[in-house]
């Protein structure tokens, strides 16, 4: 046990088992605490244990300094903005999870193969899981992004956890108009320290297509499916993560992908006939407002008035009603009225509501049922098939 | 116009057109309203109408009374509850749009296929549409099935809305537990009286799997894909409505569909190895009691504590906290540490909490993230690969 250091891959033998894995520090007086290949940990009786011996000792890349960063002539340059998340992220040795925390620079030192497809400007904006991201935030990418585009790059990247990374991206699309580059945010939904990482195909892919297409605007990249040969290019408004796990969780709603990349052979087939062109006298309408006081509520059986009024009580200006089916809400039968008369009540507050559907496929429909046509007698939109996400973000 | 009456079919001409369709009555001063065949309604200024002619009066089907029922002592019997919703909807021509307004008896003069399968008991237990289905509901249902099961019928199919389809398959399936028989819901995309309604073949789907197999338990039966030759027997708890109009809008989540169903052949292939087994003998445990102060909170960026304090401080005892990624919400930064302070309030005033993925398809999961372990360390429950709204009708 003396020679086995924090960081280490070593090799467990009890009675029952022999097991191997990374051994994680701040470990417990009577278990030791085993980081497992699949992601997980394990812990193990002391008492039981037979021999702890190391298979291999941590490795420990060398960092790359900005000094060391090529810059050949030849190749466009892509600015990499860093915000966190498991794109850039290892395992926390103090409690065992992953937690962001690599700096953008090491973005070079884990991801050599992008300086023969470009020169790279790196920007640490952020480090925190995504899931965390507020308004504030996204004015913050923004106005990186700003910067950057005024420096002339060639393509920008942007770093950022998967939980929320649609809600971004959509974000992005509505703050930056027009912008005369391509603006790509990428995810991983397993670390980069892990051998199954998705971390270093999906931003290569992303490269691959700001330098070899003439596509400008905002989008995101991830795996087209489970393997680990194409990436899909998102449009920015209809896509959302639909699997915890999978590496393949972003699928496009109701729309077809920008492209297709294969991370392989570095061919780009575009899948949608329009898109803005590429065009570096272009000066993008960049907007950074946003209004705080806006929520999502997700209705269901037995919903009481209270949760809408909460929204009315404080002052919210926007609410997106996440309803069912085709754009409905438990307002019509006398048990349910006060549910109507809340909605009423915010609308009257000066308040506007987007109705939009938990079925996430498909689209809300005023015309087909009585409800529905109540609902948009009291002044609530249509979402029409805009995703619930994309609807709080353009209502903010 | 003289001739034509509200619910004929009509073919009308202007100057720029000819368009047919189902004249409906409540017509305005200068506008004729039709329901196009695409379920749509077109509102043609008169001023512009050349021609209306009747391609077809309205029929009437004649209604079928109790009496006219055959009781065929070879068949098995089957009870149908009507709830409400558009496997028995009509258009209604005051507002155009489409309400549930049939009767159980109606079933029969619907679908009269269904009698050479079973010999038909109809109960008529409410006529909503699903949206405003409340607890209320799921107990006056699951007495109306103990009270069928009390009399020995073979099956029940349940005509219920598509919207709440798969919470009240839910509930049901919590509330009557190891039933004697096979307790099916159906539900429909199409209302019964549109060219392209999918009631029938659901309703007979459902008829078939009843007859022909030794399952016993709560299912639903759906459409399998958007033709009309077989449909799904999906699990309880494990479906989901995933797209607003489509026929195959319900999809498993995480499991097998029970069986399948072909509409035409009527065989039925089981899909899930083990499953309860049909016992005449069996007593079903009814449990009727359902917590009303049970909400759901679907987390968003920038949400703020106040939408989660209006559970505590309005009592709620239980709350699924629909999270981002693997299980995530904004409550680690500073700005978001509210959040984390309102949960912790929540639990502390002897709230429960259940954790749930906005992403639908996975599970949560608290090992792989030093946040996730935080929300743990509170006290709220994972709920694994749990949808929301099975968690939400469990918690209740």
């Amino acid at each position: 046990m003396v020679s086995a250091q924090p960081g280490d891959h070593v090799i467990v033998k009890t009675k029952k088992e022999e097991v191997e894995g990374i051994l994680l520090p701040g470990q417990k007086e009577e278990t030791l605490i085993l980081k497992l290949k699949s992601g997980y940990n394990m812990g193990i009786d002391k008492k039981k244990i037979l021999s702890v011996v190391v298979s291999k000792k941590q490795e420990k890349k060398p960092a790359v300094s900005r000094g060391d960063i090529k810059q050949n002539k030849r190749l466009p340059t892509i600015s990499i903005l860093h915000t966190g998340g498991t794109i850039a992220s290892k395992v926390d040795y103090t409690s065992g999870g992953v937690i962001a925390s690599f700096t953008a620079e090491d973005f070079l030192t884990m991801f050599p193969e992008i300086e023969a497809i470009a020169n790279i400007r790196t920007v640490l904006i952020d480090n925190l899981m995504s899931e965390d991201m507020i308004f504030a935030h996204y004015r913050k990418i923004a106005k990186a992004i700003a910067q950057e585009i005024e420096k002339g790059v060639d393509g920008i990247i942007i770093g950022h956890g998967t939980d929320t990374l649609a809600l971004s991206t959509a974000a992005l699309a509505f703050m930056i108009e027009s912008p005369p580059i391509p603006i790509i945010l990428v995810g991983a939904q397993r670390s980069s320290d892990r051998p199954s990482t998705d971390a270093a195909i999906n931003l290569l892919s992303a490269a691959t297509f700001i330098t070899s297409t003439d596509f400008a605007g905002v989008a995101l990249c991830m795996h087209e499916t489970m393997d680990d040969n194409t990436c899909y290019i998102l449009p920015p408004t209809k896509s959302r993560k639909m699997h915890t796990t999978r590496r393949d969780a972003f699928k496009p709603i109701g729309a077809n992908p920008i492209a297709r990349v294969n991370y392989e052979t570095k061919k780009v087939v575009m899948l949608q006939p329009a898109y803005l062109k590429r065009d570096a006298a272009r000066k993008p309408v960049v907007r950074e407002k946003m209004e705080e006081k806006v929520g999502i509520l997700r209705v269901y059986p037995s919903m009481k008035r209270e949760v809408i009024d909460t929204f009315t009580s404080n002052k919210y200006r926007g609410l997106v009603l996440e309803g069912t089916g085709l754009g409905h809400a438990p307002t019509n039968i006398p048990e349910n009225l006060p549910n109507y008369e809340a909605l009423k009540a915010f609308i009257a507050s000066g308040g506007i509501i987007v109705l939009t559907s938990q079925c996430i496929f498909g689209r809300v429909n005023r015309d087909v049922y009585t409800n529905t046509r109540r609902l948009g007698d009291i002044g609530i939109i249509y979402g029409e098939d805009m995703l619930t996400e994309t609807a709080f973000i353009k209502l903010a």
